[in-house]
């Protein structure tokens, strides 16, 4: 089941300006950084009210977050869903007609393990589930 | 001071196919549905650990969401955050070089008063600032 809201992905050119941006919005001691090798990128999160905004940077022209900002410009990237059942989770939406870009959960930041739906069959909205790898 | 994220704003073509994908993918039992004129848009929302998800469709042709569509299609449009002191943290965004869409805010779904600050400043993010009328 998906139970809650894990985080807002935001695609960035450069990690640092956008700290700074945050920071000089929020209250923001500290950022979590993590490189993310399955996607090619580099992260920097903070919490709010127990959600995660999570700014992803590029570290290779590859990567789908460089290949999202060369079309669409740097912005709001995707939503992130908490599963404690991601296979189910996954299966049951193929079967209701949605297109899923992983089938199978792969290695994602926070030790999760994550999967995307296509945003042709989400009404232009890139989903991801994920998963804490221990509960698994 | 800017709290929590109160809201994703998400904008659909049309109201009933959006609800039903998002029913399909979550245990909602009701959506929140309300007209707000000032945006020229008819919403349906639902909660997911205290965040909103708020499902926002056209009902002109010159409402934002309506030339959002047209330019980029259906997809993530914005993140609200809720504000305590919604006039300080715009006064305070705008001195810290941002430029924003409403300098003082206009009246929202939900009761709230709501401002936007321009995603030319922001990284390419729609950000909402929002406060309970009750608490002005």
């Amino acid at each position: 089941m998906l139970t809650s809201i894990n985080h807002i992905g935001i695609a960035v050119s450069d990690l640092e300006t956008s700290k700074n941006l945050y920071k000089s919005l929020f209250n923001i001691s500290s950022f979590h950084e993590e490189i993310v090798e399955s996607q090619k990128v580099s992260i920097a999160s903070f919490s709010l009210n127990g959600i995660l905004i999570e700014l992803t940077a590029p570290i290779s022209e590859d990567s789908p977050i460089a290949q999202f900002i060369q079309k669409k410009g740097e912005g709001i990237h995707h939503i992130a869903f908490t599963s404690n059942t991601i296979q189910d989770d996954l299966d049951k939406a193929e079967s209701n007609g949605i297109q899923l870009i992983q089938k199978t959960p792969i290695q994602g930041a926070h030790e999760m393990l994550i999967a995307f739906l296509h945003p042709k069959s989400t009404g232009g909205v890139l989903m991801e589930f994920c998963q804490h790898s221990s509960e698994l």
